[in-house]
């Protein structure tokens, strides 16, 4: 039985940005697991599991219920050993949780910033009255007023990356000549902003956006295959 | 034949501040390899091996040389497969380049911007000359105005520690529930800091004060023996 992958999804249910869950698409796809996926808005997701969740991604294996991406990862690691390693050994699984609060701790916010407009618009409109009432209360502003300016804070979140823009110097993954976990960890986010927002958050010519590239072309192209906003 | 680590000093020879030096000593220590210092002032780096490198870390491992601390600790994994592994596997060893990564774009550049003069003033003459010239042309100010204002930037330097902070909720290193060289690399700059400038650059209830208070105990003290800077 293919696993299942509770997924959030916009108003066009074929559009699935979440960042966590395309980590988990990806993570998915890397071990060359069968999955299908169940889109779920946002004001939906309650109903997962009976309420298992608060938040998606949430996998059903086979009636095991998983929620928290990187708590998903972790346990595919473990339940199909045999299948390619998304950490390669016991270093690489405690060393993705640092890559994975750098994008949490360095990239969602101020990404978040320059695409929660964006993403309101593209919801359904019961997800909108929740994303606008629960970002503002969360942000303390008016959805216009966070994304407004953006083109002045480009710089600002592109200098954010310099880590992962002086790493590619050495290698072309996080994880060394191929991926891991840690390195959909930093796509996640990436692949939101493409899927949901029409603003272009990377130079063309910025190596960062090379490696976003090579990482939409995995897996015969899984990222690639989802639309980008236009 | 004990390995020899050349290793930057301060006008007193027995205060051993490089950062790249300690993610190197703490390495030996963890592979559990005698090892001799050689004290260093930046002027006679060149001198090493007959020009071998313009920077320390060097080691000598009975007559190889080897330079910089991550390849350092490249060569002395491989080197010394039997003793405590560095890195926990190919995929710790692929992730340890991008926490080395963001510890120098992220932590170094401010990090030196706090302390830079503290870091001369403890210099040796001829060194002091060597490093306001070389550091005043790279930065394009002196170093009496790099370091002015330090206190209104330290809410700032703390900020760039998020990632390393949220990641201490999880887990106490960032190797997991031991350190690996992932932990070193970004240790050295805290204790660059300690060994060269009397100013705190962590507040004490800080999880990563918590943690660099772990790393400084590792080794019987390794750390925690250099004495602080008065």
């Amino acid at each position: 039985m293919d696993i299942v992958l509770h997924e959030l999804c916009a108003g066009d249910k074929a559009r699935r940005f979440s960042p966590h869950c395309w980590k988990v698409r990806m993570a998915l796809a890397h071990k060359g697991l069968a999955y299908e996926t169940r889109p779920t808005p946002f004001t939906r997701i309650k109903e997962i599991g009976g309420g298992f969740s608060h938040t998606v991604p949430v996998i059903d294996d086979g009636g095991k219920l998983v929620r928290d991406s990187f708590d998903i990862a972790l346990y595919l690691e473990d339940a199909y050993p045999d299948r390619p390693s998304l950490f390669g050994g016991e270093g690489g699984r405690a060393t993705a949780r640092f890559v994975e609060s750098w994008a949490l701790a360095a990239v969602h916010p101020p990404l978040l910033a320059l695409i929660v407009k964006d993403i309101h618009d593209r919801l359904a409109a019961p997800d909108q009255a929740y994303f606008r009432a629960s970002r503002e209360k969360r942000l303390g502003l008016r959805l216009e007023e966070i994304q407004a300016g953006r083109e002045g804070r480009l710089d600002a979140f592109r200098a954010t990356l310099a880590p992962l823009r002086l790493m590619l110097g050495k290698q072309p993954f996080v994880g060394g000549e191929a991926p891991l976990f840690a390195d959909y960890v930093a796509f996640g986010p990436l692949q939101w902003a493409r899927v949901i927002s029409p603003f272009a958050v990377l130079a063309d010519d910025d190596p960062v956006a090379e490696w976003f590239g090579r990482c939409l072309d995995l897996y015969d192209g899984l990222g690639r295959g989802m639309p980008a906003a236009a």
